[in-house]
């Protein structure tokens, strides 16, 4: 279970499989399976359920349970706070207390029962919340928020009480927000700022707090959703909402625990889908980050590296610091798509801008040097001896007079330039409060990006505080680091965003016509000899060597004269580890007399080592190709994932592999590759032909299609290696790895 | 050259030998050698200079070249702030005018030779300063400040016109700032702050501004070199003078170019000997950030590298941007010796502790879980389901009373913990302002370092303008990242300060025996045989294989019977590149057969590829090993580089290689291996037994070695395979390539 400090209860996504198909359980831990309907052929959803979040948001009725007027308790802050909410958006507001017959002048009702009408949202504030739950479920409220803590983030005991709340929820049409949930929803939401906005999901409300507060520079905020510890509603719910909802620019997510991963990622999909883009920080980077949640350790770290490769095949940008978060999703929210990639750096003193294209370069940038014409015209207002390639460097003195805007409009002119950056690393009113209104101008009659990157430590000079932030065309920013950070997701996200076809559309939905062959091999909680292993990879049409399984010397020397020498020689039999290491492995046996000689050996090591065997094998040696690995591994929150790396002892100390979440696509298959930091050796080094990575590709896809075809039958799958020939000859998986998951059984569905 | 757009002309290593060996060159660069006197083997000093700048920063007379009272000319505002300073600070004014009889009062020199004393400081504001600076010169003023722009930083006149200008200092005893600077080393500093100062080094105006701005945070700032072009006075003649200056904090840079690397590093030394912390930001990252240094690029990522390795190597904190430069520089001025490197996080929620925990660790900070007992303490007052083992959360209400300031007392009192972190996401004045005052009213009370993150974007609140930012005592960041940045960088310095041994004192200042041997086989302008690059080798005690040189197969065959079957053959001769591609190499000869058949082979290809040879390699096989290289390659800026990596294909594909600029230790040496990615490798995989670290460590060593004696003859070395034997076996350059310079000559001192 993945943890966290606000008792997410992470589901597995096998739990999910088999609450879609149909098996409502009665343990089960959140209200609705994703997206029931259409499935895939491991029987996941494919499509997000969106819950219908108007009236949580925009509620025309509201109970408040445990409503208090009294001075000095609790509940009486936040029953005040609701009431000051609901007259301001005009819903009605009613007080349940068993002993008041009025709350701040509002009559209250003494129970559920008892409420005037069918209430769209019920806050809960009662210490005990399940009985309240209860009534209101039976009173058909719409949505509950419950505010106790004291569960899943507090231990065992806990998380059962969680699960009752849960249950109660699920046998109703009520939705749930919480618990250690609170009132950010209802914040008070400045109404007079315009443009796309940010809509927030937090599980953490103070981790919201400086998100809510962009507002104070000018940045509209118009959802909040603090989701606690996820009993019912969890992040997804919310994602999948605000991608509907025409006013957010973008989301802004604080994620400790994902709950659901592929509900998660259903989310994630349709927002891509409709081009919202979405900025997360993800906490769980490392072990001491997981500490909190003490149900869970050692494993986090792992797993973090499919939480990010999940993150990125749908375009969420993942963020490490609360103040990147706002930056980053202040300037996608609001900047309108990029003309170009272009990114020019302009400033008023070399020195800034050498820096700043250096640290633009550093973070991915494209910083085109401008074209003759253009530096020439820039020329005409900055004298000549600076330099106006880009970074342009005026000098300081043009930007007093009419040559500072001239100068602006002249980048932003060039259609290679789809990026202003202008740092400004201390006020100099004379110049810089000119050059910010000049920018700030500009900004105003284009529809490229202008960015300022406000360098003074201090932040109460007049050119920031009102001319910068009263605009809301240039983006601002305090650090050169969150600015590009920022550019730089605004480019990614709409490159993503422009060719993301959903792979969900392309899922496989029945078994291939390979499975029943693959199913017939499974052996619950074995491991496979490599035999069978390597019939299960030929099953899926991934090339294994030419090979045969003998029992005798004589055999051995037949089947060597069959695939040809040189052969390899490697003993066969389930839950053998290690071949290499107990010499159970000959390479490079080129007559008969070696291969009888190393057919006694092997046995005579079998024996000496107490290994049983089904025989052993007699292989094609293949060399001349590229080491790699390819694997599927279960993770506990998306289900199987497929991981591509390289090879040998390249795998063992560099740890240099790439993993995806199923389902994907080619173009995601050739992107694990691209992105191993030993990808040169496919390219061919010192005078070896160019890999087939092709092949190789072709090999992930098959290995992912057995993945999907095979979840709940194999636990674990380990080619390694599979040699990568030069091009257009392919691929062979020299060895294999299979085991087999305990309770192994065939999917429901048979082709 | 490295260029920078402040116009610094670089100055090899080399010509600083040949300066430093009494030469004085009529084309000099600079005004003085570094350090004259001390010199080490390869002729280059071994203590930094440290220019008197007393007199500089505090004249007691100034003079204005070209001043003015005249409203609307630039000279007038320049003008009116030295006399504002000089009036400040008690100096004696005399401005300097032909035509004017007085400047804002105060009766003025019709020129230089008229001036009424000795002058400190002459500042000087013409556009063409070499008459001028002649004039000063003759006129004893002990420093000149130059503000003309139009030298170095504009192309080949400009750099011309420098070198007079430098020309003209070098042959007085005045010191030059500029040209292209300011007056920035003449600002209004407060005198009203109190503890130890950060002293800035700008090579850029701007780039300054933010840092000195730190004084309206309450931050002292006592001292501010811009240093310019740096045609005389540069980075390291004040960084040199800074590490004497007892209210001197901590020196913050930024840096465009460095204009003699032996300099820099000298002054770096002496701020090391002294722990006094340096923090820099040095441009150059990448080919974009050097593109305004028209006169170079292509080879800034490489030579970046090694700028990176010799600042580590002097304990320089390098960080990237300004913002990074003022948090860390700020916190390093002020905070005092850590007493632990424990760090632990304090927070008001659970969730904002864990995300700050999890980046802390991600940032390489040590979290300590508090023990038993301290926990139990902390439970007296936060309540029992809350985790405080580290993070500690409190949950908020503790914060509200007397419960607030025993928690951060109590965690303050565990000897394990040297660092408070507490990150505030947004401002609830009912907690967070008695919060904030809690930890600045602790922080009086301890030695302990207590920082405060200050989340609210907004940065307009009375708790953090006035409560955080009114404590000299609490290090308060507006991100959490700068935060950990800063709180590592401050770890880190100490524990470097601590164990900090300078490598002058241990250079070698005379050459070893070995030298003589050396010197006898290098070939000017040529590459060396393979046989007479491993005799170069076995000069310096770096075993190579048994191996013997033959021109015949009847001589190749007696030569393996002497090395020993199994035998390696390659061809040898000056000028082969590539001898694996073109077939030059044959190993694993078992027979005489087999030895006549290669000789011949290989002697073919040679005759076919017009390969001129001088005869065939007979060497022992040395198998079971780790591949590494170690080399030497000459870095423009710092001279001889010793590098370490990876051998074989890794080095090629993943340049996975350590880079340090001698002279350094062993223990520098051994921090070159610990940092390779695939430093597991010599540890020992797949059963393979750990390899000979000591004789790899011993080998870089002998190699520096090599490098610093034959400075000047060897332009290039590149040990490639090392094969790093089983521990206790040593290890066997098995090939080699050696370049000798094209002026090689012996150096000036024989043994």
């Amino acid at each position: 279970m993945l943890g966290s400090t606000h008792g997410t209860l992470t589901t597995d996504s096998r739990r999910t499989r088999v609450l879609a198909c149909g098996e409502r359980s009665g343990t089960v831990v959140h209200g609705r399976p994703a997206g029931a309907g259409d499935l895939d052929v491991s029987g996941r959803a494919l499509h997000a359920e969106v819950p219908d979040l108007d009236r949580f948001f925009r509620p025309g009725s509201v109970a408040v349970i445990g409503a208090s007027d009294t001075e000095g308790r609790p509940n009486t802050g936040v029953t005040r706070q609701l009431a000051d909410w609901a007259a301001r958006v005009g819903a009605r507001l009613h007080p349940v207390h068993p002993g008041r017959p009025a709350v701040f002048g509002i009559p209250c009702s003494p129970s559920v029962a008892d409420l005037p009408e069918q209430v769209d949202v019920a806050v809960v504030l009662v210490a005990d919340p399940l009985p309240v739950i209860e009534e209101l479920a039976e009173a058909k409220a719409r949505f509950a928020v419950v505010f106790a803590s004291g569960f899943a983030e507090t231990g065992t005991a806990g998380a059962a009480a969680q699960r009752r709340l849960a249950e109660a929820v699920a046998r109703s049409g009520m939705r749930l927000l919480g618990p250690n949930t609170n009132l950010n929803a209802f914040e008070h939401f400045r109404e007079d700022l315009d443009g796309p906005s940010i809509a927030l999901i937090t599980q953490s409300g103070h981790q919201g707090r400086p998100l809510f507060a962009l507002q104070e520079l000018g940045i509209r905020v118009s959802h909040w959703a603090p989701t606690g510890n996820e009993a019912d509603l969890e992040t997804a719910d919310f994602l999948s909402y605000f991608a509907g909802r025409p006013e957010v620019g973008a989301v802004a997510a604080y994620v400790e625990g994902i709950r659901n991963g592929r509900s998660f990622l259903l989310a994630a999909d349709r927002a891509a889908r409709r081009g919202l883009p979405v900025v997360a920080v993800k906490v769980g980077r490392t072990e001491a980050g997981a500490r909190t949640a003490a149900t869970h350790t050692g494993k986090l770290t792992g797993a973090d590296a499919v939480v990010d490769a999940a993150l990125r095949q749908y375009g969420v940008i993942r963020v490490d610091g609360l103040d990147e978060l706002q930056d980053t999703a202040a300037l996608l929210a609001r900047a309108r798509p990029p003309r170009a990639d272009g990114v020019v750096v302009y400033a008023i003193s070399g020195g800034t801008g050498a820096h700043v294209a250096d640290l633009a370069a550093e973070a991915g940038l494209r910083l085109p040097a401008l074209s003759e014409e253009r530096q020439a015209e820039l020329h005409q207002w900055i004298p000549g001896y600076l330099s106006v390639a880009n970074p342009v460097d005026n000098g300081g003195h043009p930007v007093g007079d009419a040559r500072g805007r001239k100068i602006i409009d002249a980048i932003l002119a060039d259609p290679d330039v789809g990026v202003l950056i202008c740092p400004v690393t201390g006020p100099f009113p004379p110049l810089s409060d000119r050059l910010v209104r000049d920018l700030v101008d500009a900004a105003e009659e284009t529809d490229k990006l202008v960015c300022v990157v406000w360098g003074s430590p201090v932040g109460t000079e007049p050119a920031y505080r009102e001319v910068l932030l009263g605009s809301s065309r240039v983006a601002t920013f305090r650090t050169v680091a969150n600015c590009l950070t920022a550019v730089r997701a605004h480019l990614d996200h709409h490159r993503f965003a422009t060719g993301y076809r959903s792979p969900f559309d392309d899922a496989p939905r029945t078994p291939s016509p390979s499975f029943r062959k693959a199913a017939e091999l499974m052996r619950p909680g074995e491991q496979l000899s490599e035999h069978a292993a390597k019939q299960l990879l030929r099953a899926y049409g991934i090339r294994v060597p030419r090979e045969q399984l003998v029992t005798s010397a004589a055999a051995a020397v037949r089947a060597a004269g069959l695939v040809g020498y040189p052969v390899v020689m490697k003993a066969s039999g389930a839950r053998i580890a290690h071949k290499t290491e107990l010499g159970l492995v000959k390479i490079g046996l080129t007559s008969a007399s070696q291969v009888r000689d190393a057919y006694r050996e092997l046995t005579d090591i079998a024996r000496h080592e107490g290994v049983a065997l089904d025989g052993v094998l007699v292989c094609q040696m293949v060399e001349q190709g590229v080491e790699m690995v390819v694997g599927v591994t279960h993770d506990e929150l998306f289900g199987p994932t497929v991981t591509v790396g390289l090879g040998g002892v390249l795998v063992e100390v560099l740890r240099d592999t790439a993993v995806r979440v199923p389902p994907f696509g080619e173009e995601q298959a050739r992107d694990m590759v691209a992105e191993l930091r030993g990808r040169a050796l496919l390219g061919g080094v010192r005078g070896r032909p160019p890999a087939d990575v092709d092949a190789l590709v072709e090999v992930v896809l098959r290995v992912q299609r057995m993945a999907l075809e095979l979840e709940g039958d194999l636990a674990e799958l380990d080619i390694n290696p599979l040699m990568v020939l030069p091009q257009g000859q392919g691929a062979v998986a020299l060895d294999v790895l299979a085991v087999c998951s305990p309770g192994a059984q065939h999917p429901p569905q048979q082709p």
